[in-house]
């Protein structure tokens, strides 16, 4: 026997979420369906309009669903110091851990001529732009230490030694409070040659 | 700094779902707007549609939009042996399992005095009812071996044993394909206890 037509329809729905499988699904299905049909049509809601109406800030790229973000238009924060992410997620991150008062540029992805990702897809022509118009005294590079992400780094640096912006790039190590014997060996090497005097 | 309104909204929302966390409505919700938009917007129509229609089996009182569930409607089902569990999960997982060809009846929970769940909210009187007209010749006990399952199977044994039906417990021990030694001690001992003649 299968679930009602419907509610088979909901679990397959339900499957779009990433993480979620078929066991997940069902679970959370009759979890709503017993427990919270205000909250799945509250979330109903919520799915369709964020679908709808949230797009990128036109400054920095990041998810909006105003024409420019909050941080975009912040006068406390530091328009002369751009931190470039990948993600949007990196951005929560960085927020949530450091005391940076600069802005951000949001790639929404990285380099990969593979993946037919260039640098016109990941909005690199709009900050090349702000390069150029002389807004950014220091760009932070803080693409991820993959192999796209170094890509995309090295691509950034280039493009801001060009405009003749000052590039950085995070550091890379063993992580703060980590055990040596716990640290992966491609960090543990990094954090070798990347050594500094002491 | 904050994700912009819309994006806090959806955040919020995604974590109505049973095991999402803030970190996970975060990358859910990140993921959906960067690669779901219409996944996001399809998953948005079947859920309002979902908590707006499903209801109940009149008879079994399984989650169902119609008025009587396909199972119960099945001519192929025996409908003189019944098997009651206490979620819809239940019965999915049963269908899965076992060659059972009996019907079922969905108690959506279990006897519980202490949090108000009293013999009417888990229909107990419909179950009753069906057993008096003397359409079931067993009842198949099928609920949880915790406390309130094994309360509820108690009780479900005397309103058998008073309209004269048959009243069978499903076995308890241990797994099949199950070492002894990573057996819990409770489900051990019950699998002493029920010892039978070989």
């Amino acid at each position: 026997m299968q679930p009602s037509p419907l509610l088979a329809e909901l679990i397959a729905a339900l499957q779009f979420l990433p993480g979620v499988g078929p066991k997940s699904a069902q679970r959370i299905a009759f979890h709503l369906l017993e427990h919270g049909r205000d909250k799945a049509r509250r979330l109903a809601e919520v799915l369709e309009r964020a679908a709808s109406d949230i797009g990128h800030c036109q400054v920095c790229r990041t998810f909006c669903e105003s024409e420019i973000c909050e941080l975009c238009q912040s006068p406390s924060r530091d328009a002369a110091t751009v931190c470039v992410v990948e993600s949007p997620l990196d951005v929560v991150a960085i927020e949530q851990a450091a005391d940076f008062r600069g802005r951000y540029f949001v790639l929404m992805g990285r380099l990969s001529p593979i993946d037919g990702v260039t640098p016109a897809s990941i909005g690199i022509p709009l900050l090349e732009q702000r390069l150029l118009a002389g807004e950014i005294r220091e760009l932070i590079v803080a693409t991820g230490s993959t192999m796209e992400g170094e890509a995309t780094a090295h691509y950034l640096r280039e493009i801001a030694r060009e405009a003749g912006v000052r590039a950085t790039r995070i550091a890379h190590g063993v992580p703060i409070g980590g055990e040596l014997e716990f640290v992966d060996s491609s960090t543990l090497s990094r954090a070798l040659s990347s050594r500094h005097e002491y």
